[in-house]
C-alpha cells in the first residue's frame, strides 16, 4: 500500500514531469554511465541553442545588452537544455518554462522600447536552488511535509536578480535537511552526476551542480553552511564561491534550522568561470542589497582590491597550502590536485609555502556541535511531519535523540568559535610577520575525495571548518582522477577510524575521470581578492572556462 | 558584622584610594551639588595642566606629534584631573598613574630617538571602561565576585590603541551587570553626574561619561548593548558614537552574558567633539582590526562617504525625525531638544520630515526578551557568587526566576529580529521612493528624559531599539533643561503605566540645567556618514566643542 507521503511525492514528480513540454522529452535515455555529452548530441537542441547554452554568461549578457540576442531565445535554449538535464540526472524540484518565457518576452519588449537593458543581467536565465522563494511557486526544499506550500513572498536575492534582469526557470533539487553533501530526497530521489551516474553531484546545492555542470544553466545559485556550494562545484568541475556571511542577501529564503545564526549559511553562485561568478556578484551588489537585507554589509564591489591582486600577480603572489588537515587524509587524486596547483604556481613565479592547519579537528567538532545545537529537533520535525523516512546520509549523520544544549552552553560555544577564529587570524599574521609580506590566500582541498560514489560522503571538515571561520572560499576545478597517475596509497596508517573509512573508499578504477578541485581561501569578506587569485590559478591551469 | 563580600569591596575601595598620590588629594570636598567647575579652580592643577585637559584630542595629538608637548606631561595632567574626578564623582574602578607615566616616558624616548610619533594617538591618554582588559590589572566589571582576578591577556582594542600610541591610566566604573543606564555597584557605590550630584551620570559606561564629562579624560571608551555609550554621553553633554556591530574590535573584552550574540554589545568612543570621535575611529581602523578580531568587517575609514555628506550639506541634507516612539512620551526638555534640532536644520536649508517609528513597541519587547534569553542565569550567577545584593535598578528590571528559552525559541527570535530589521529598511526605502531622494539619517531622542535623577531610569526603548536594528547612532549634545522653557506637560494622557511613571518623574525645578541630547541614526555601518551629519548638526547648534 502506498502511504500518504509517497502519494504526495509521486504527485509532485508527476507535476514536475508534466511541466516538460512533449517536444522536449527524451524518447530514449542514453546507455552508459555518462550523460554529459548527450544534450548537444540529442538532436533536441538547435545549433543556436547549443551555442547559447555553451556560451559564458559574460558573453550572453553582452549580446543581450546589444540586442544581438533576444531574451526569449536565450531563455528557451536554457529551458530546453534544463528539461533534458532533469530527464537525465533528475535535478529539478520546480520547472516553469512558461513563466520564464513570459518574463523574457517582457524583457525583450522593454529592450525594444527603451533600446537598453533593464540591468546587468538582462535576459540571462539563472537557475535557483530550491531554497529561494519565487512568488506562486512551491518551496519544498526536499521535505515531503512542505509540499503544497506556495510562496506569497519572494526572497530578496530573487527580487534583486529580477531587478538586474535575470530570468528564472527552475528551482533545483537538494538533499532532505540540506545538511549533507549528496543530493537525495524522498520526493524526486537522487540527483546524479552528469559525468557519471555512479558519482554524486555533491550537495546540498547538488541540483545546481548537476544543472550547471551539464549546461542546463549558466549560473546557478547555491547556499553553503558546510560545503554546499563548494562540494557540488568541485564534483561537477565548476567554479563556485562561498562568499563570507553578509556579502550576499539571504533574507526571506527558506532554510533548514532557520534562525540558527552561530554558523551562517551563505548564498553564492556556481558557474563555468571566475568571470561569470564575478558577473553575478557585481550585478547583485549594484542593487545595493544592504538596503533590503539587514545582514548585508554595505560593501560595493571593490575593484581596487582586484587591482591590488593583479599588480601582485605581476610581482608574485604569496600563498599558503595544505594537503591534509590532520583529520582525514585525502585520496590520491586530491593530493595530486593540490600538487598540480602548487607546482603550477611556483613555476610561474609565485611563492607557495606550507600552511599548518590550525586545530582543524577542534574546528570540525565545534561546527558539528553547532549544527546539532537544538538536538536536531528542527530537521526531524520537518522529516517526521509527513512520515517520510530519513535519507541514508542523514541516518549516518544525525542522531534524533541528541540532547539540545541550553542558552548558556550556546553562549560558551559562541565564545569558543570567536576565539578560534581570532586565533586563526593570529596564525595568519604570524606567518606574514615571519615572511615580511602579506599572505594572499591559502590553497586547500575542498573534499577528501574526487566526485564521490553514492552514499559514501563521510567527512565534511575540509569544507565546514572554513564555514566556521567564515573565510571567503572559491573553488577552482583542477583536473580529473586518473587511474594511471593516482595509485592507491598502500600501507597508509590511518589517523582514525573515520580516516580509515574514507581512505578505504578509494578505488582508482571507480574514480577514474572524476573531477578534482581545490579551494582558494581568503580572509573574511575578501571576495574580490580571493576570486581574482582563483581566476589566475584557473588561467595558469588552462581551466579559465570549464567544459 | 561585615560580610565577606563587604570586606572584599572595602579592600578594593582602599586600593583605589591608595592609588591616588597624596599631593593629588582634595583636602575638602566642595559644597553644593555641582562639581563640574571644581578641577580648574581647585589649585591642584597647573595652568598648563588645565590647558592640556581642556584641549581637544585632535589638538593634543598634533602637538604631541610635533614634539610641542611631551607624552609624560599630557599623561600627568590627565592623571591628576582623573584623580580629582574620582574623588568628586566616584568614577574609577582602576587607577594606575605609575604605569601610565612609565608608558608615556617610553613614548617620549621613542619620539626623542626617531623624531616621529609611534602612531596617530602618540601620547594621548585614553580612559577605558572596566570591560577592557589590560595585562596585570583587575577587571571586576562591578561584580564583587570578580575582584582579585588579574588579567593575563589584553583586549584587542587595548592592543591596537597601544600600537596607535595611546596611554592608559584608568578603568572606569560600571553598574553591576552592565545592563542598566545608571552606574551603581556594590564595590565603589554610585558614580555621580559632575554637573549635579543628584543626577545620574548614565550607564552602563557611566564612569566614562562622568570622567570625560569633567575632563579627567579626553576620549573615553564605552560599550553599548542598549544605550550604554549613548545615555552617559547624553547625560554628560558629550558626543558619543554607537558604531554598528563589526566596525570596532570587541575581542577579548570582558562582558556580561559573554557569548550572547543575538544583539551584540559594541564598543565606541565618547568625547567632547565629533572630530575627536573620528580621531579615535580612524586611528583604530588604521591598525586593521579585522586582522585581529574575526568579527570586524574589513572596512577602512571611507573618506569618500564623508565627502558625499559634505557635498550634500551644501545642497541640503534630507533627514527624518521623531519626538515620540509611541511607547513612552519624552519629558518637555527632550521634546524641545528635538524641536531645536529640527528648526535649526530647517532654517539652514535642510529638509527634515517626520519619520513614523516602525513597531518600536514590538522592538522594545523583543530586545528585552533577547537580553533575558538565558533566564538571567548568567548575571545572577556572577552576582550571587559573592553574596552581594542586586543593585536597585537590577531589582526593578530583572527577574531571577525567569525561565530561559530553548534553542528553537532562540532561532525563532533570530528570525523575528531579522524580519523586523528588514522591514525597517523597507520603511526607509519607501520614504526615499516617496521623496525621490536618499534619506540621510533620522533624528530621535536617546532617552525620554534629560540627565535623570537617581534610581529613576525606567525606559530603555529609545536606545535599545536602535541596538536591535544595529543602526549606527551618534549622540549630539543639544541644550540644557530649563524650568522657564520646559513646563510640565499638564493633562497628558499616558499611553501606559510605564509612560505614566516616566512622565510623573518630570519636575522642572529638579531637572533645571540637566543636559539634553539627540541621537542621529544612520543605517548599519554608516559611521562616516552619520558622524559627518552629527558633526554638522553640532556645528549649527554652536556645540562643535562642548564645555
Amino acid at each position: 500500500m502506498t502511504s500518504k507521503w509517497e502519494e504526495l511525492a509521486a504527485d509532485k514528480r508527476t507535476r514536475i514531469n508534466e511541466s516538460i513540454p512533449e517536444e522536449w522529452r527524451i524518447k530514449e535515455l542514453p546507455a552508459g554511465d555518462c550523460f554529459f555529452d548527450f544534450p548537444a548530441k540529442s538532436g533536441l537542441l538547435s545549433d543556436q541553442e547549443i551555442s547559447i547554452t555553451e556560451s559564458s554568461a559574460t558573453d550572453l549578457v553582452q549580446q543581450l545588452a546589444h540586442g544581438d540576442l533576444k531574451a526569449v531565445d536565450v531563455t528557451i535554449a536554457f529551458c530546453k537544455r534544463a528539461a533534458l538535464a532533469h530527464q537525465l540526472v533528475n535535478c529539478c524540484l520546480e520547472f516553469f518554462p512558461e513563466m520564464a518565457i513570459a518574463q523574457a518576452k517582457e524583457l525583450d519588449a522593454y529592450f525594444e522600447e527603451h533600446k537598453k537593458p533593464v540591468g546587468p543581467l538582462h535576459g540571462l536565465p539563472i537557475s535557483l536552488k530550491d531554497q529561494l522563494r519565487v512568488k506562486g511557486l512551491e518551496t519544498s526544499m526536499g521535505y515531503v511535509s512542505w509540499l503544497g506550500k506556495y510562496d506569497t513572498t519572494e526572497s530578496v536575492l530573487v527580487t534583486l536578480l529580477r531587478k538586474a534582469g535575470a530570468v528564472f526557470y527552475t528551482k533545483t533539487s537538494v538533499p532532505q535537511t540540506l545538511m549533507v553533501c549528496e543530493t537525495v530526497n524522498n520526493i524526486i530521489g537522487r540527483t546524479l552526476n552528469p559525468r557519471n551516474k555512479n558519482w554524486s553531484c555533491g550537495g546540498s546545492s547538488g541540483g545546481e551542480g548537476a544543472m550547471v555542470g551539464i549546461r542546463g544553466g549558466v549560473i546557478g545559485v547555491g547556499t553553503d553552511i558546510g560545503g554546499s556550494i563548494r562540494v557540488p562545484s568541485a564534483f561537477n568541475f565548476l567554479y563556485g564561491i562561498r562568499p563570507s556571511h553578509g556579502r550576499m542577501p539571504y533574507a526571506k529564503m527558506a532554510n533548514s534550522m532557520e534562525g540558527q545564526e552561530t554558523v551562517h549559511s551563505v548564498v553564492g553562485p556556481m558557474a563555468h568561470s571566475a568571470a561569470d561568478l564575478r558577473l553575478f556578484l557585481t550585478s547583485v551588489l549594484e542593487q545595493e542589497p544592504w538596503k533590503y537585507d539587514s545582514k548585508v554589509v554595505p560593501l560595493p564591489w571593490r575593484s581596487t582590491e582586484e587591482e591590488a591582486i593583479k599588480s601582485k600577480i605581476q610581482d608574485g603572489l604569496n600563498l599558503g597550502y595544505y594537503s591534509c588537515d590532520g583529520v582525514v587524509f585525502p585520496h590520491p587524486p586530491i593530493l595530486r590536485g593540490i600538487e598540480t596547483v602548487v607546482s603550477t604556481l611556483k613555476s610561474n613565479g609565485h611563492t607557495v609555502v606550507p600552511w599548518t592547519p590550525y586545530k582543524h579537528s577542534f574546528g570540525h567538532d565545534l561546527v558539528n556541535d553547532i549544527y546539532a545545537a537544538d538536538g536536531n529537533t528542527d530537521v526531524f520535525k520537518d522529516i517526521n511531519a509527513s512520515g517520510e523516512p530519513s535519507i541514508p546520509n542523514i541516518r549516518d549523520l544525525l542522531n534524533p535523540d541528541k540532547e539540545p544544549i541550553d542558552m548558556n552552553q550556546l553562549w560558551d560555544t559562541h565564545l569558543k568559535k570567536w576565539n578560534y577564529q581570532s586565533e586563526y587570524l593570529e596564525k595568519w599574521r604570524e606567518l606574514e610577520e615571519r615572511q615580511g609580506k602579506e599572505l594572499d590566500a591559502i590553497i586547500a582541498p575542498i573534499t577528501a575525495t574526487a566526485a564521490i560514489r553514492h552514499n559514501q560522503f563521510r567527512y565534511y571538515g575540509y569544507a565546514s571548518v572554513i564555514n566556521l571561520l567564515d573565510f571567503t572560499s572559491v573553488v577552482v576545478p583542477v583536473t580529473f582522477a586518473d587511474k594511471k597517475l593516482d595509485a592507491k596509497n598502500d600501507g597508509y596508517q590511518p589517523l582514525s577510524e573515520l580516516d580509515a573509512t574514507v581512505q578505504a573508499e578509494y578505488d582508482p578504477e571507480a574514480y577514474h575521470g572524476a573531477p578534482v578541485a581545490v579551494q582558494v581561501v581568503g580572509r573574511r569578506l575578501s571576495e574580490e581578492r580571493t576570486l581574482a587569485i582563483a581566476e589566475e590559478i584557473g588561467r595558469l591551469l588552462g581551466n579559465s572556462v570549464t567544459p
